[in-house]
């Protein structure tokens, strides 16, 4: 049997989103449980694939189904698409697996032709709205499918305009939309060198071909490498009845949100045009009414919605967003999906959906997203600094947060600034080719477009904060300067963003920490009971441990020793160790960096009391505590008084050509002993200090890095026994600790069974473990990973996700035989994939005891945890 | 039950290898088969590893057992060890699983002291005898175990001949030597503080913790890192009855090979002197008898001799050498074990042995060292030189091969000039302390010792040429020349030795190739009967590839296609290429390297034919082939009509922090496809112009390097497609191609099964595998290896000797996933493991189907596989 790539919104149903995308699935959804949905049919993902798979061409089978759910179409519609009775006409419409806004081409009005538009102005007996619908198609198909841009059209317009004497759009006239359709023809004519198509088939096939090229185009490249949408699953096509909003005034448009997207209140919000299509709602070009306004213009309509917006949530147990028209007083469902919010937001409809009895804790841990939490973690503008600050204007409180920075004008003025400080991009309004720039922006401000416009959406999807359609602000982009409120701010110079309030202030205003409590509190409850995975953090102070502590980690699982050592009064005491002749210079060095190094785990300690603190040995090659050019040696030789050449010698003798492999972690304290020796001394001493300072018992965990043999973990563990038992005994504490080791070399993963016999625990170390088994030097990856990513070679930078496929297959193994030789082996991870939400899935499937992750994204990765543990529960 | 850590002689056997060593067990067994053997005992290996385990202590308990045998080794012999009546003298020696001459301790002589000496003068009436023991005894003891240097005795010894105006030892009488024993006990008290011990047992439990202790001695741990002999098996003692070569002209000692172990020549084959102890035949310090001579001083003990030499034979199926004493014309064996031969020797007597019935081909393959057969392969002297030149003096012929250099007097010298060009050690002896640098020397040549003195022992063991016991050569090493049949050599100018014939020549000798038929080629033929795993050879140049057939390669596994871009008159077009600004101009860049690459390509096909060859894609990062240094650059610049920052500019951007794992292998053809496709098309078009010229069809084997993902192979064979299938279209041949990939990255390894989708075969490039899977920059290991090595962190060099325990099992893993896959997948390695008998028994272990190595090293691969199937048949 052959494959259905075709799919009526009758067929179909919510759970085949894979199939027919999000929107294709709801369409058939809405369209099962009743509610009004304009007809048509679905084109599915797989036909996207195969499209490709057939080098960018549709297949005679393809085009076949589709031309046969074309005639199902009109019969179930009873028009005819190019027909001059009752003619059909089409809107096609992409629509992946999860909702991807503006990402990529839609094509309305589709079906216009001369004669149809005839039949068309027969039947309605509107010129003025068929020609302007035909100028529309002819303008949105070049664009789309021809790659003609639409700014050529609009100068046509403009010149017709000026010819008439008038200002906008609107004041044209049936005879100029007429006079335009000709023009746009007479354009197209000679831009490509043949007729717009008259056959509507044609115009059908090339949208579909075009909606399926689209998802290749390079700004949905880019959302989806943000957004970790695989580029295999393709897009469906949505093929639908067209429906008119811009009939007259008992026609219109809109779109709306079960709940407030931004706060999470529950109270239906939306905006609405009449007369108008739905891209003049989304563009943000007029600025829209709010939804409860619709109930005065049409009060049966307006309660008819509002019934479809309780059904649906109650249906989908979320938050939805649709889009509608009415088109001569009756309403249409468009398109229905989740709808995206800011984290407040999810937190609050979370929490409240529980209270309400929609759904339970767990469902509703699987409502947020945990990577939004970001802005919640990140700090607000300080309460005290704005009340004694007036807003020099304000806008939409399009996206929450607090943002300062340089006034810039463009996408890439953002990408060229942002290097060297904090920018807020400033537009009229923002349109998908600016995704980009967005995202590398502390902040967004448009002068246009309200809480659904195209600004608003990406930045809350992206958690940047966003004020929008700001009337008070004004765009000399021209000249470099803004006008805010009346006052001129010139390019560079710094504006403060309030999210939350909508608020704009001259200058930069002083920020606070986030609180985490409230909804946010009751959310982190339900995660902590939920989730089986330990959170930990990377902290190397006490002041990064005290926030760790702040945001729930339950321990420490990585502290760096190296970066105490780049202080100023530490890095000479380091380096008279590194240039040391023998053991015994190395020591008298060492003896210097004693006390200091005990004072550092002291602190950490007395922070953390009797909670797990992992330390990590020196790691880093000695090399990077010297300094590399001449005029630097010179210095410090003299400070250290030393010959030029002698230092000029320990440097070159410390350079090597793959420093990542080479003498550095674990093979350190095995050339010099000493090293290690000071190390465990001041981690024990530190321990036995505040031990008995609290009257608690600390329990370090000393970890070794970059082993890869059985004989080193082995020779470290002698090492570090020789000097804790000694101190220990000397304290007459009854003081534990454990020695464990990072995996981070392929060696150490393939042979865990052998290193876990003198391991009390295994800390994956992920970053290392993914640079060695790809062979990728991090620093060096930019050269080709931007073009692995272009070509599909790699879904996502291994260094942002785990690896689970390959270098996944290595943690599994070391969990397997490290558990075999030890069964109460304690399994970690502190690369930077351990706030990763995407990457802690794969570790809680692994069978990890816990992650470790940066302090701020602690919460994360508790989110994270727990939904890993719902989703697979262990 | 307690663990039995002594066995008497008569309770082992010749299968107690691991627990008695190699000496104890064959002590044993020719007791067990009734030869005339000294009544002892052996302590095992596990009491040495246990003495390690213990911190360098014996345990209570082995130490009772020891006593208990001593006892029971009192009964057996009817004296008593420190008696008056009949008192027991011992040897305390050292023997490991396998041979390791000369580099652990030995003590003769034990058991006296003040009253002993005296009972053994009324015993023997020798109170010379006596006194010369006990002053040996006290010296040897001294230096072995308690570290006082013997030359401060050899000092005393000295100081008495001047006294007495005589220049031998032998000349002092017995009173001299009763008062040197006094001299050297005084001695000895002033050194140590302490007498020198009196108690027999105090002397006996010394001695057996010095042996162990010798174990680890810095000579022992260099040789058995040469030779690969883990650290952990450690060493037994065999404590046994003295018998004395010295007690008169009746007494005699000697050292003798069943075989001649330089020619094979089946021929009794020794040296013995009478009136001597052991150690004064094996130190060259007398120049002993031919064992023939043996026959006419007591012809009933030589034929003693010569039936058990027979015996032994073909007992243990193998050349014996043994040594033994008569004392008072009574014979004694005090040692036998398979003889070290030359690779001449051990291809002559593993054919004559199959020839006499003695052993079947499977048992004669087993018994050549692999790795030996290198002296074999590389040149001689080229006979016509020879002829037209005279010797300028002549020794014994200790160990074949040819070698030339520069005349230097200590192994220090060596390994410091070793550098700068070949060298030739000449010593008027060598000695265990040499070891080090007689391994880096080109030949030894040394005036003093017959063919079984160190220097023969060791250089054949080495396959190091060498002549010894040079009765022309007189060294001046203090000022700096020699003399050599009278005639002055200085330091640093060039000698020649032969080590298959014993002459010396002055000067350079030119050399030849090595010839591979005669017993060699007999041997090779049997190999390749059983072998199952195949071998090829890695051959960048059509006269590679004609040494590698010469050599019985059945292809060729490597051909580096980076080597050749490094020629003259091709380094500048590769330059052009890499500073291209776009496609364009690489093509153009590219056109004219294709002509040269597929010219080389021709030339390897021509050679080898239908045989497989595998040729590897550009792997080398692109700044291998720029220069690096300002100056060069300038000139480079210049030269190429940049101006200089541009091409600094271009250096600089290709610079990498770690260039092993940044932009090469594949990553070159996926970033630049025009790489790729000139390759794939002069690697095509070659085979198609061969094909065609040759009337044959070539299948060339195209490897792409540094694959790590399923897609960057498929990415690669759709590109190598796209360029073949055209090529060998248009060329109307039915040429097939292969894809394959190397196996370097753990990546690789793990995801195995995915990448075989898209290959057809694998190659293991084990040297990227050994580091990345360490961590491991062979750049950069030299800093670390060293000391890893002396700490048994490692037991040898991964780069050396492949890792089978860690780096092994990623192998297993590739090659268990890959088969899963693609049954049909053919499985190779082609790193330098590829020419190493232990990482070859692997490979075939393994299940692979072929290692591909050096050229010079494939009939030792051939070799190796065949041994490996035999050990391990499948």
């Amino acid at each position: 049997m052959s494959v259905k790539y075709t799919y009526m919104f009758s067929e179909g149903n919510e759970d085949m989103r894979e199939l027919l995308g999000g929107k294709g699935a709801n369409l058939a959804e809405m369209t099962r449980i009743g509610l009004p949905v304009p007809k048509g049919f679905t084109i599915t993902t797989e036909a996207c694939t195969r499209y490709y798979e057939d080098d960018r061409t549709i297949a005679p089978e393809i085009e076949e189904q589709i031309l046969a759910s074309l005639v199902e179409l009109e019969e179930q519609t009873g028009k005819k698409l190019g027909g001059s009775d009752s003619p059909l006409l089409l809107s096609v419409r992409s629509g992946a697996r999860v909702s991807m806004p503006g990402m990529m081409d839609t094509i309305l009005n589709l079906g216009l032709n001369d004669q149809v538009a005839e039949a068309m102005i027969r039947l309605t007996g509107n010129e003025r709205f068929v020609y302007d619908a035909y100028r529309r198609l002819i303008q949105m198909f070049s664009d789309v499918v021809m790659e003609l841009p639409k700014s050529n059209y609009e100068e046509l317009i403009d010149k017709k305009k000026e010819q008439r004497g008038v200002k906008l759009d609107s004041e044209l006239d049936a005879n100029d939309m007429k006079e335009l359709v000709e023009e746009f023809k007479e354009y197209y004519r000679n831009a490509k060198g043949e007729d717009f198509p008259q056959d509507p088939s044609e115009q059908l096939m090339e949208a579909v071909k075009a909606v399926f090229r689209s998802w290749d185009n390079p700004r949905a490249n880019v959302y989806r490498r943000m957004n970790d949408i695989p580029y295999s699953w393709g897009t469906a096509v949505n093929v639908m009845e067209m429906v008119f909003g811009n009939m007259g005034s008992d026609s219109g448009t809109g779109v709306a949100f079960t709940r407030n997207p931004a706060t999470g209140e529950k109270k239906l919000y939306g905006e609405f045009l009449m007369d108008a299509q739905g891209e003049d709602v989304v563009a943000g070009i007029r600025t829209p009414q709010p939804i409860d306004q619709l109930k005065e213009i049409n009060p049966a309509v307006y309660d008819q919605f509002v019934q479809i917006t309780e059904t649906l949530e109650k249906h989908y147990k979320d938050m939805q967003d649709m889009e509608f028209t009415i088109e001569h007083g009756k309403l249409y469902m468009l398109q229905t999906r989740n709808g995206k919010r800011t984290a407040q937001a999810a937190f609050k409809i979370a929490v409240d959906m529980v209270n309400e009895g929609m759904c339970t804790k767990e469902e509703a841990l699987l409502k947020i997203e945990p990577n939004q939490l970001d802005t919640l973690l990140h700090p607000r503008f300080d309460p005290e600094a704005l009340e004694k600050t007036e807003p020099v204007a304000s806008g939409l409180a399009a996206s929450p947060g607090a943002a300062c920075g340089g006034v810039v004008f463009t996408a890439d003025e953002v990408k060229e600034k942002c290097k060297d400080g904090p920018v807020i991009l400033v537009r009229l309004e923002t349109s998908p080719e600016d995704i980009e720039g967005m995202a590398s922006a502390e902040g967004i401000l448009t002068a246009r477009g309200g809480m659904t416009s195209h600004a608003a959406v990406v930045a809350r999807g992206m958690g940047a904060c966003c004020v929008a359609g700001c009337g008070d602000l004004v765009v000399h982009e021209n000249d470099g300067y803004i006008t805010l409120g009346g006052k001129r701010v010139n390019r560079g110079e710094f504006i403060s963003l309030d999210g939350s309030t909508g608020n704009i202030y001259l200058g930069q205003i002083p920020t606070v920490d986030a609180s985490t409590s409230g909804d946010f509190g009751t959310i982190m409850g339900w995660a902590d009971e939920v989730r089986s995975l330990q959170v930990r953090a990377n902290a190397d102070t006490p002041k990064d441990a005290k926030t760790a502590l702040n945001f729930g980690a339950q321990g420490i699982g990585l502290t760096r020793t190296e970066h105490m050592f780049f202080a100023e009064d530490r890095i000479m005491a380091m380096r008279e160790m590194i240039v040391s002749k023998n053991p015994e210079q190395r020591r008298k060095a060492l003896d210097k960096l004693l006390p200091m190094q005990r004072a550092d785990f002291e602190g950490i300690y007395q922070v953390m009391g009797e909670r797990p603190v992992t330390i990590r040995l020196l790691d880093p090659p000695l090399h990077e505590f010297l300094p590399k050019e001449d005029e630097e040696i010179a210095a410090l030789a003299e400070d250290m008084g030393l010959p030029f050449s002698e230092l000029k010698g320990t440097v070159i003798s410390l350079q090597e050509v793959n420093p990542m492999m080479g003498l550095r972690g674990c093979r350190l304290p095995i050339l010099f002993p000493e090293i290690g020796e000071m190390q465990t001394r001041a981690i024990i001493e530190a321990a036995v200090n505040v031990s008995k300072e609290q009257g608690i018992s600390i329990c370090p965990e000393i970890m070794v890095p970059l082993v890869g043999t059985q004989a080193e973990i082995k020779y470290m563990r002698d090492l570090i026994s020789s000097v804790a038992d000694d101190i220990i005994a000397e304290s007459g504490l009854d003081l534990k600790y454990h020695v464990g080791t990072m995996i981070e070399l392929p060696r150490a993963a393939v042979t865990a069974d052998e290193i876990a016999e003198y391991a009390d625990f295994f800390s994956f170390g992920t970053n290392d473990l993914t640079q060695m088994t790809f062979g990728f030097s991090r620093d060096d990856a930019a050269k080709f990973l931007p073009v692995y990513l272009d070509k599909k070679i790699l879904d996502s930078d291994p260094f942002a996700h785990f690896d689970a496929d390959g270098t996944g297959r290595l943690v599994q193994t070391a969990v397997k035989l490290g558990r075999e030789t030890n069964g109460d082996l304690h399994l970690g991870i502190c690369g930077e994939h351990g706030g990763d939400p995407v990457s802690i899935e794969f570790f809680h499937k692994a069978g990890l005891d816990y992650v470790s992750c940066s302090p701020y994204r602690v919460p994360i990765a508790r989110l994270a945890a727990a939904q890993a543990q719902i989703k697979f529960p262990r």
